[in-house]
C-alpha cells in the first residue's frame, strides 16, 4: 500500500480522490511492484457529511506529518499561506508532495525542491502548468537532448476562451467576461486570469526549467486581455489572423526575455487553432525545432489526472530523487523594451498623415472600420516603438507574433 | 564516463553523434552525478576517411559487445537484419539499446522489452514513432493516471508532405511524388511511405503501449494515399477540409480497432494544421480527454535528438529497469468492417439516381468538379458500406474522421 494524503479537497482535490478511485486499476499497474495506492486522509477545514470519504477527512495537518506511513502528499489547497508552510514541513519529513498550486511553485519552486531532493522525496508540479497537458514531465525527461531556446504558450484557459468567444460572435470583451463569470468559467474576480497574472505564473515556471535557474515571475512583463475590443477581431480577421494571449520566453546569445501580452497569430501558426478553454505550449529546440504540447489547460479532472500522475511517479521512486534543474540562482531577463517586433496599430483618422510620418515604412491594413486607420508596422524595438507611437495619436497597439 | 556505441553511421547514426557533440553541456548535466557521455564505438560496414570520428570506426560488433564498458548501445541500422540479432544480444549482457528502428519495435518489442528487465537494462525506442515528437515517453511517463482509449495521429513526414503540397497546388500524387523524389523527401522507392506501411508499424506502436499487450502490425487494416487524386483535394476544399493519412486505435467496450488510412478532416479538428513533414499524435484519455503532440516526424536531427533523450534515460538508470508495459500476449483486433464512420462519396454523374438509391440519407457535397456526383453518406459501419458501394458505381470513397 502507498498511503497517501489529500491537502485541500476543493475542486482538484476532489478531482484527485475521483481519478485515483475511478482509474485504480491502471494506476496501481503503473506504480509498479505490486502496489496499491491508497487515500489515507483528506485535509479540509470543512466537514463532508455523506461524502464517500467522510472518514478519511481530517481537520490538523499534524495528523498527516505525524503519520510515517503516509509517504505521498497532494497539496490543491492553493495560495501561499498554509500551503508553503505545510509543504515545506512534509518535505522535511520525507514526505512526497505533488502539487496543482502555481503560485507556490513560483514564488517557491527550487526552495521545496532542494528540500524535497535533501530528504531523499520529490515535489513534483505537473498539474501546476497547463493542466492536463504534459508539459513539465516532457520538460524535464523528454527533452533532455535539446537546447531549448524558446517557449511560448497559451497558458490561461478563461482568457482564451473570452478570445476565442470575442472573435466567434463579434462582441465586446465586458459582454463575454459577464457571460463567462455566470457560466463559471471565469472566476468573480477575473484580476488574475483576464491581466495576465496567472499566465504569468505559468511562464515563470517552464522558462526557470528551460534556464535550469530561477525566473522570478516578478520581473516578467505582463498584459491582460481587457483592452482588447471586438474592432481588433474586425482587423485580425481582415488579415487572416487571430489574437491569443501568449506568455513567452526566450533565450538569445545568453539574453533572456519573457513576457506576457496578446498577440496577432497567423493561420500557419500551430496556436492559431488552440480555442476555447484549450491550452498549448510550443517548444523550441535547437536540434528538435518547433514541438507543440496541447490539451485543456483547466478543469477538475484534468489537472487532477496530472497530480496523480505525479502520484505515479513518486510511487515509483519512493526514497530516490527525480532529477529536476531548477538553481534558486536568479535569472537576470533583459527588459522588454530591447526586444524587437512588428506591431498592430489603430489611429483616429484625422491622426494619419501623423502616424504615417512616424512610422514610414507601414504597411496599411484595410477594413471596414469607419473614422479610423490602421497599420502595421516594421520590426522595432519597444523602445523605439514606444517613442514613435508618441506621435500617432493611436488608439491601441497589438504586437506580432511572427 | 558513460560508454556509448553507435551501430549504424547512416542519417540517423551520424545524428546521434552530432547531438551529443553540439549539446553535451546540456546532456552531461541532464544524465546527472557528474558523468559524461561518450562515443567510444562506431560500428558500420564503411570506411569514413576524414570523418572527425574515424578513429571510432568498427566493423565487428564483437567489439562492442565484449566491451564491459559500454553501457548504452544506440541502434541507428533500421531493418530487422542484423539489427534484431545484435540488439538482443547486447541486452542479454545487459547493455540498454535505444532504437530508432520502427520496423524491430513493431515485429519484436515485447520480446526485446523482457530480455532488457531481465539483465536489467532497457530497451528504449522514442525516436521509433513521429521523430522528434516526445510520445512514448508522455504515454509511459505522463498519462499513468489516464486510462487511453483512443490515439490518432498523423505518422508518416512523407506522405503528409505530399498531400499538403497536393491540397496547396491541386496537383496530382505522381506529380507531387516524383518532385519529392528529385528533392530527396521521398525514398526512391516510396511503397512504405505512400501505402501507408511506415505508419502501420508506428501505430502498432503506440497501440501497443495503449493496451499493454501486443498489437500485430500485420493485423491492421492499412490504406495507402496512392488514390487520392487533387479532384478529392477540390471535394475537400468545398467541405472545408482537408484529407490526412490517419493511424488510429481505439478501445470501446474491450473491443480494439486500429486501422490506417486517407481521412477527410475538419478545419475544427487539431489535426487539420499539421501540415508538410510535421507530425502529430492526438491521444484520448477518460479523465484528460484530448491532447495532443506535435513536431517534426522524421529527420537527421529531430530523430536523433529522440534516440540521445534515450541515452540519457538509459543513464540515469544504469542497472535500474524503466517500467513499460508492453506484454508479448496479441491483442485480438475487431475487424474493420465492424467500424462505422461517414463515407464521402464519387459517382459518375449517370450513377447519381443508382448511387441515392444504395444511401438514402446522402447529403449532396456541390463542387465544380464536371461529369460527377458526389455525397456524404450517414455513419455506417464498413461492411454496410461496402454492401451498398457495390451497387452505386463508385469513383472514389474516403472516410469522414469525426
Amino acid at each position: 500500500m502507498i498511503q497517501v494524503a489529500v491537502m485541500g479537497y476543493g475542486t482538484v482535490g476532489s478531482g484527485v480522490v475521483e481519478v485515483i478511485e475511478k482509474n485504480k486499476e491502471e494506476i496501481n499497474k503503473k506504480c509498479g511492484a505490486g502496489e496499491a495506492v491508497n487515500i489515507k486522509y483528506i485535509l479540509d477545514l470543512r466537514d463532508f457529511p455523506g461524502d464517500a470519504y467522510e472518514s478519511k477527512i481530517v481537520h490538523d495537518v499534524e495528523q498527516i506529518l505525524n503519520d510515517p506511513e503516509v509517504k505521498i502528499i497532494c497539496e490543491t489547497m492553493g495560495g501561499l499561506k498554509p500551503a508553503y508552510d505545510f509543504t515545506k514541513r512534509a518535505l522535511m519529513l520525507g514526505k512526497s508532495v505533488c502539487t496543482s498550486n502555481k503560485e507556490l511553485v513560483a514564488a517557491h519552486g527550487p526552495e521545496l525542491i532542494k528540500i524535497a531532493h535533501e530528504n531523499q522525496c520529490n515535489y513534483l508540479f505537473e498539474a501546476s502548468v497547463g493542466g492536463g497537458i504534459p508539459i513539465i514531465r516532457p520538460l524535464n525527461y523528454s527533452l533532455t537532448a535539446e537546447k531549448i531556446d524558446a517557449i511560448t504558450g497559451i497558458l490561461n484557459g478563461t482568457t482564451n476562451y473570452i478570445l476565442s468567444r470575442m472573435e466567434k460572435e463579434g462582441v465586446d470583451f465586458a459582454e463575454v467576461l459577464k457571460d463567462a463569470q455566470e457560466k463559471g468559467y471565469a472566476e468573480r474576480n477575473p484580476e488574475a486570469d483576464v491581466e495576465g497574472y496567472d499566465a504569468c505564473r505559468k511562464i515563470a515556471i517552464l522558462s526557470s526549467l528551460m534556464c535550469g535557474k530561477n525566473v522570478k515571475y516578478q520581473d516578467i512583463y505582463t498584459e491582460g486581455i481587457t483592452k482588447i475590443t471586438s474592432t481588433d477581431f474586425v482587423y485580425a480577421h481582415a488579415m487572416g489572423k487571430t489574437i491569443k494571449l501568449l506568455a513567452m520566453s526566450r533565450e538569445e546569445e545568453g539574453q533572456f526575455y519573457a513576457m506576457v501580452a496578446p498577440f496577432l497569430v497567423s493561420k500557419s501558426h500551430p496556436l492559431y487553432m488552440v480555442n476555447d478553454v484549450f491550452n498549448a505550449v510550443c517548444v523550441h529546440g535547437n536540434m528538435l525545432g518547433d514541438s507543440m504540447y496541447y490539451g485543456r489547460g483547466a478543469g477538475k479532472l484534468p489537472t487532477a489526472s496530472a497530480v496523480v500522475s505525479d502520484v505515479v511517479d513518486c510511487a515509483r521512486h519512493i526514497g530516490k530523487v527525480i532529477m529536476c534543474f531548477w538553481d534558486a540562482q536568479d535569472v537576470e531577463l533583459t527588459g522588454i523594451e530591447r526586444t524587437s517586433h512588428r506591431f498592430f496599430v489603430r489611429v483616429a483618422l484625422e491622426n494619419e498623415k501623423k502616424a504615417l510620418q512616424a512610422f514610414e515604412r507601414a504597411s496599411v491594413i484595410e477594413a471596414d472600420v469607419p473614422g479610423e486607420f490602421a497599420f502595421v508596422t516594421e520590426k522595432m524595438t519597444e523602445e523605439e516603438f514606444d517613442r514613435k507611437a508618441k506621435e500617432a495619436g493611436m488608439i491601441n497597439r497589438i504586437r506580432m507574433n511572427e
